[in-house]
């Protein structure tokens, strides 16, 4: 694609990954740029894919802006003819690792995050008892439908849709968010990006997976347990400069518009 | 003003109350016709004063769509000239009547509100305590900043920024909807237009008083008990044949707009 | 069992129906009285079953008090005995009747609901748009992982879970409640019982359903659409005359318990 | 007191200080122990005046265990006795600084928050609106009744009521949460611990505060601006080792206690 071409043109040994087959964590040991062209989904896989490596990433998106692919064609193309805007910089995003350990049967290999990590129910949802430990302490036990862990990149995700808080994006922490809590005073908490969390799931369920970045699914059992911390790497993301909060305003119209029936005043 | 003369040509006699002092309900017996100017604060003041009557209501504003002014000074030019809109409808709003009975001193001469009767502390707010009752049977205990006892009309307003659920328009019931509930299972409750809800309050309280519509105030101290009801006559409002559900889209927007980080999927 | 021979000492003719496979509604034309004993999910499904019949039903919960169950096993022995408390009313009970039409093959016929009628997705829930329009009017576009449109007497089941409020028992009305809406907008409505309800689904839904109280399941698809209105009939349910406000407090500890750090005061 | 002379059997030097007069900032300077009796809002007023040392302090409640005041006066007798718990530790506690600067007139001394900086309002609350900046770059505007900025201990107390997360007692960071917001899509945001957040008021303000840990009170106006940044000291709590979930949900039933009708299924 133009893309290519125009690196190509700059002297740049470009490999092309159209499918998403490439080894990338391996290729990128030696790379010194991935450029992930799409949208925030594309990033989202682009970032599973790199974790170990440290190798910085332009997201380019081809139509709206994203939380993550801030830059648009235009933006590449001026950095093609060697126009890098003083602006951007490296953001440093962290990730989760989540790793299922079965009741019955091996542990499997971890699995990563850049939003977030979904404990999800088919059709028929039922309560399911989902206890949490921090750090091997026993934390809570919510009864729900299910629980979302996020990042604070995915904190403006689905976290937010069930009642998050959005996570300013420093920080090294994580939002657990449970979704139709069925005790009313469960309420989202958000920990320690150094925490290691546990979870153990109990209780008549039908069909229940875990599902992270909203693109992979790992299915879960009643007793399965599973547990979340960060990434060994983070996420390198070439951040356009543009601010955080522009992002929000932009995305959410976070503190932005409509008004209620405000007569009385 | 041009409106008066408008109507004074069409050979109706009219009475102008720009300072809000006439007493509207004596005059209102004998009137075919009130035009309210302004903005949807006035209408509350005027369907306030209504209360006993049945004269139909035009809300005018002089500037933003309201909720409930939802005529523009061109409709009503238009009106003038004999354009009267087939889609216009007496659209009768229920109202609250609120009776407060101080522990020390008489009760006070009953109030009314077209949106909202709001329990509300002064700057230093406390948790304070306030029983509810709903026909005579003990319902339950709120801990909490204040509270909201809210209209249909008014559930757009104060109750939302809360928490409330909209009202449908045609419902005849009232929403209560506590103020930073300390208690995490005090949720929203949506009764009957025919109930009568008594309220007690107690606690440490400094600061406290009923307001009404946003536009009255009533002192409340601990040990005082309010009784709230729908009151006697309904507004008589003419709507304008707008669909509720276009005028919430248009203030709130309701099921438009903003989109969360929605990239996985 | 015990009941049915009690029944039967009085002289009753009694219908025993433990598999559930009886045709309840045709059989209930010529009873007197429905007991079903079980559990408030033995009440939903037999109150689905006599929909179109004013037959009176007694609900006997084997274990805990039930928001429909509210009778214990000791209370059928004291009725078995002659002793009816004088308590005990009749308390009919709105229930919900939904017509869906897919957009490819024929109408099927209705469900009905006594608790509610819920949109669900299958494990990868995506964003689904959702149009509803009430009485013919368009109102709102619902863009979410799905919805629930819930009776007074659902209302402190599913809905409730996702942030809708609590309907008075008197009430003829029903809640549409959105599950985590991506647009931030939108809030739980709470419409008339004489309203007519329609939704349309649109979006790349993968698995998506009709639950109808939590125990039927009609598959959906995108561009299908559904209607939802008061049954025809309502449940005959008897009540025990406990208050609402008991059993509300008894079972959601509602305006009861947890208190937040009040330390400040 | 009984603890005074406990203390002083020990051989300790003991300023007692029941009226809360001494200037105990410069008397800390020189202590090896702060022992505050009383309960959480005892310890919220010795943090205050603790700030700019780092002398220990041990809370002691009188009566239920607190938040903060986690020791029993039982507990106190066995330290004193000399049995003192292998797990007690030191848990800093970051605490807020906040610095108001007027439109008109000096900037006043800062004042210092355990729990909460909250913007207040008096009986007749308005809709204010209040510019957010983070490190000097624009980031939302609330319009909303006030806001809370919460550090992790007060995450529990006023900003929880008003829908916000709870945050892990690890964390350097702080949430906004705004109250009764008229925009709907003004959610909690949660900052890093580092940041600088400038606050600015303006609208039609009748009656408006700051109010620091429920306690202190200082006078807002339009256009005043104040700033909201870390402490420049920790608050040294001595934990008693108990896990603060343990804590969470022996006072808030966290996790714990009361469900919903769950009767399908």
């Amino acid at each position: 694609r133009e893309a290519a071409a125009g690196f190509r043109a700059l002297g740049a040994e470009v490999l092309e990954d159209a499918p998403g087959e490439l080894p990338l964590a391996k290729l990128a040991a030696e790379a010194d740029l991935v450029v992930a062209i799409g949208g925030d989904g594309t990033l989202l896989s682009t970032a599973r894919r790199l974790v170990g490596t440290h190798v910085p990433t332009l997201g380019v998106n081809l139509g709206k802006l994203g939380f993550l692919a801030e830059h648009s064609a235009d933006d590449l193309r001026r950095y093609l003819a060697g126009d890098t805007p003083t602006r951007w910089r490296l953001s440093p995003k962290m990730m989760l690792q989540v790793h299922l350990e079965p009741l019955h049967g091996a542990a499997l290999a971890p699995a990563y995050a850049l939003n977030d990590v979904i404990v999800s129910q088919g059709v028929m949802t039922r309560l399911v008892h989902i206890d949490m430990d921090v750090d091997g302490e026993h934390a809570s036990q919510y009864r729900a439908d299910g629980l979302v862990i996020s990042t604070p990149v995915g904190s403006t995700a689905y976290s937010l849709s069930l009642g998050g808080p959005i996570l300013g994006q420093g920080l090294r922490a994580f939002v657990v968010t449970p979704s139709a809590p069925h005790t009313l005073t469960n309420r989202p908490i958000v920990l320690e990006g150094t925490a290691r969390v546990g979870f153990r799931v109990s209780g008549p369920v039908d069909e229940l997976a875990l599902v992270v970045d909203g693109q992979e699914r790992l299915e879960l059992r009643a007793g399965d347990r599973f547990t979340v911390c960060a990434a060994p790497t983070d996420f390198c993301l070439i951040a356009s400069g543009r601010s955080y909060f522009d992002i929000l305003r932009a995305k959410l119209a976070w503190g932005a518009a409509p008004r209620l029936n405000d007569a009385a005043g």
